[in-house]
């Protein structure tokens, strides 16, 4: 404990420099109840005085008389008073900076970067303040780790305030990273302490606004899957409202962030689900589930088991490690909550999934990271090339489903999803596309799929016509692929020789992503 | 232009607030000459006088008669001057702030951050000044842009300083990336502006510190697989040095940043490349390359092209978009240098790989990051469980490098690697072990591999006998895998009577990486 004694006979000191006044009265009398002196700029004096609390103006303060049409806080009889170990002190200082929407306030900020540069007490919000007065009311002792925090916490947001200031992103990247929590472990036991930071961005759907409704503690690998299925949801969903003007229900199953099943539904939420877990309904076990709607009862007891499953598997449970919904219904909370690995999270924002609307996305590599504009591109039929007969309505279901897949799943490279009757039915990767495409229709088959009239999406372009020819005797019936490639017009030709109705992107536009 | 004219008949006025009088005296003169006027702190007024350049002490200036045992910098005379638009001004700082060593200068700063606020000319390092100098003494104006650069610098180095400050990781993670070029593009071509940033670690193996000696700009995906590769190579080496002291030479060749192709040898660099360039001889068609020596002109041919591959595949040229080495000899860089898609990077750190030193490494999710202690496991034979009759050296040998390669690569999850005479022949990844299993010994196959006698690993435990009995049937002779699983001691068994010498990890230790 770190006890704040009455020095040398000194009373001790508080220096108010507020914003807001917000509380400042019940925290100064507070203070004053207990022997302390507080400083203060004009109009918390005036609101102080009027309340019979005794304050200094920090004008009397510091003896300067000319009125400079601020507080004079920056002055160095107060950095002395903040920062020497000797000598007359102030103990604490109450900053409210004013917002930056309001101006860059630097004198606020510097009160408190000398507070903490003198291990004083330096306090920059209202619940702060209410923490340090409560514990000198009733210990006259501030505990040690608490100091420890607010010094922390006073330089961090100064420097984040700073941050916030600097427009040249050329130069220098800052990121601001809060403390969410603390993870189960890194993607592997060993690897500890791992944790959740917020980079406090505006999007209801950041990942750290999901909120946790049941289970342990999630390790990094549920939450590193759970954001790659939220990308996955917010490419489809984006594609359908761009078609539709709205989007169907959605539900996608993955393993290692990877959809391996996902299903839609125009009217039946459960008709999605069940799409969904059967499109690999081994690989799906352990796995990770999103959803763009409710969870119910009804949808919460298809979550949990399946005699369908038994009959194929030998075993009912579909042992869901995360599931991810705009929200769950109490009895879906039951039944689904009862495994203590198993990992609620709920979002209402998730009920319209949407693309994050952010400048830069960023990976880390040895000793820095890279940083591009996001993979923000939706399929947007307006604006491909098609050849072929066409699609119908179901067919343009499953090739957007088929879209949003291939092009955010990271199998090794060159990914490949089939899809068919608004269902995946199969996922590949290269290194080479041939390699992908045997793969993908390999898994579809291996889980009693009829390939035949579904559907592909590819994200990278075919450089030979041995992957469209894999395809082509599989009886798919349409496709979509990004143009380019040296034998890109022999592609083109083969397909239409092989009457599969195709979509071409626009070359900028292929699928990387999860380098 | 940003042209600085005398204001209503005042003069301009100058603040140096030095840590280091560093010419000092020389940027005096300039500014006097101009007709400016200097405040200074002590120190500087007493060398500026001593050479008869007019200056102005700033406790004079502010009036303050007390001596506070520093320099009345802060006062509110100052903070107005420098900030408010109308009325006398100070119109530049020259601040160098003492380091961190010495002390938390917060005052310096200070004067740094309200001239930035003021949009005055904020100067922190003798280099820029001397720009500043230049300009008003060749055209008495100051380029609108260096003005910017220098606000929006002033602004990051302070909140770099405060974020140095804190102490508490806990709460606060701010990553201070450094700008060190434009990227090609993203990992798609409509992904502009990208950029790489270096977070200024002290690691010679650093992405941000190989050197690159040929080619185009590199785009956001060569950089994200030679980190990939870079990983590989470093956990393959500190292995090797764990197990025999040294490394040998080891070619590592991949496609989207996972292997496909690695050769190691002990007295040969060209088998290493050789066995490489042919694990896979197809895939790494625009692919990367890293090794651990030297390139010559004798292996600079060798990844040009090759006659073995034109026979196989009718084609000579490997076509390499990326190689990482720790030097290319000038024969080498004229031989491979030729193509502008091609990408040299070296690095003479390279010559002996090692992992990053590092607390933690993180990985971008929406709105926020995860964190993590890097994956820094490596292979020691000294703390395994090992059973059946042993691995000779070649074994050894081929263990480590599959080891390596399935726990740092991404194939969707559930990665496993074949090797076989120190050569990598074949990789494969899930959802399921039995997938990765099979993809893996399919690849092998399609490119002339015979697997018999090979070892494998794994970078997760077999939950059922479906994959060891792939392995058994196979005729692999030894395999890695870490333990684990509910049918832990059924596997044992299994591969125990079937006779492939076995190493199992201890659980902690799964391979997961690259969610």
């Amino acid at each position: 404990m770190d006890n704040i004694r009455q020095r040398g006979g000194s009373f001790r000191r508080a220096l108010f420099s507020l914003y807001s006044l917000e509380k400042a009265d019940e925290f100064a009398t507070i203070l004053s109840q207990l022997g302390w002196e507080i400083i203060a700029s004009r109009e918390t004096v005036k609101l102080l005085s009027k309340k019979g609390i005794p304050v200094i103006d920090v004008a009397d303060f510091t003896g300067v008389k000319e009125d400079y049409g601020f507080p004079p806080t920056l002055h160095p009889k107060i950095e002395k008073y903040l920062t020497f170990s000797k000598g007359p002190r102030i103990d604490l200082v109450y900053v409210l900076p004013y917002p930056l929407s309001v101006g860059n306030d630097i004198g606020g900020r510097t009160l408190l970067a000398l507070a903490a540069k003198g291990r004083r007490i330096p306090v920059m919000s209202v619940s702060d303040m209410e923490k340090v007065t409560k514990h000198l009311k009733n210990k006259k002792t501030l505990p040690r780790a608490l100091r420890e925090y607010l010094i922390n916490k006073a330089n961090a947001l100064i420097a984040s305030h700073y941050d916030d200031l600097v427009s040249n992103r050329e130069t220098n990247d800052l990121l601001v990273g809060r403390f969410q929590y603390t993870l189960l472990n890194g993607e592997n036991p060993y690897q500890i302490p791992a944790h959740l930071f917020s980079l406090k961005w505006k999007d209801t759907l950041s990942l750290p606004d999901f909120k946790q409704i049941s289970g342990e503690r999630p390790c990094f690998t549920n939450l590193a899957d759970a954001d790659s299925i939220l990308q996955t949801i917010s490419l489809a969903a984006e594609a359908f409202k761009l078609r539709y003007g709205k989007a169907p229900f959605i539900c996608i199953c993955a393993k290692h962030g990877n959809p391996c099943g996902m299903g839609i539904s125009w009217n039946d939420a459960s008709s999605a689900v069940n799409k969904a877990l059967f499109g690999n309904p081994r690989s799906i076990w352990g796995g990770e589930v999103i959803v763009n709607f409710n969870i119910d009862d009804r949808l919460a007891r298809l979550l949990y088991k399946s005699k369908r499953r038994k009959e194929m598997l030998n075993e009912s449970a579909w042992m869901l490690d995360v599931i991810v919904a705009a929200n769950f219904s109490r009895g879906a909370l039951r039944i689904l909550g009862r495994r203590r690995g198993r990992k609620l999270f709920e979002n209402e924002a998730l009920g319209k999934p949407f693309l994050p609307q952010v400048k830069f996305a960023y990976r880390f590599v040895r000793g820095g990271f890279l940083r591009q504009p996001p993979h923000d591109y939706v399929l947007d039929f307006k604006k491909v090339h098609t050849t072929g007969k066409g699609l119908d309505k179901q067919q343009m279901d499953s090739l957007i489903m088929a879209w949003s897949v291939a092009w955010s799943s990271n199998h090794g490279g060159n990914e490949i999803a089939l899809a068919k009757d608004r269902q995946l039915i199969g996922v590949g990767g290269g290194p080479s596309t041939i390699e992908a495409a045997e793969i993908a229709l390999q898994r579809a088959e291996s889980y009693g799929h009829r390939v035949r009239g579904g559907v592909f999406a590819a994200n990278a372009f075919f450089p030979f016509t041995d992957a469209p020819s894999i395809f082509a005797e599989a009886g798919l019936d349409a496709g979509l692929v990004p143009s380019g490639g040296k034998q890109e017009v022999l592609v083109k030709d083969y397909f239409r020789k092989k009457n599969l109705s195709m979509v071409y992107v626009d070359e900028p536009y292929r699928g990387f992503s999860r380098h």
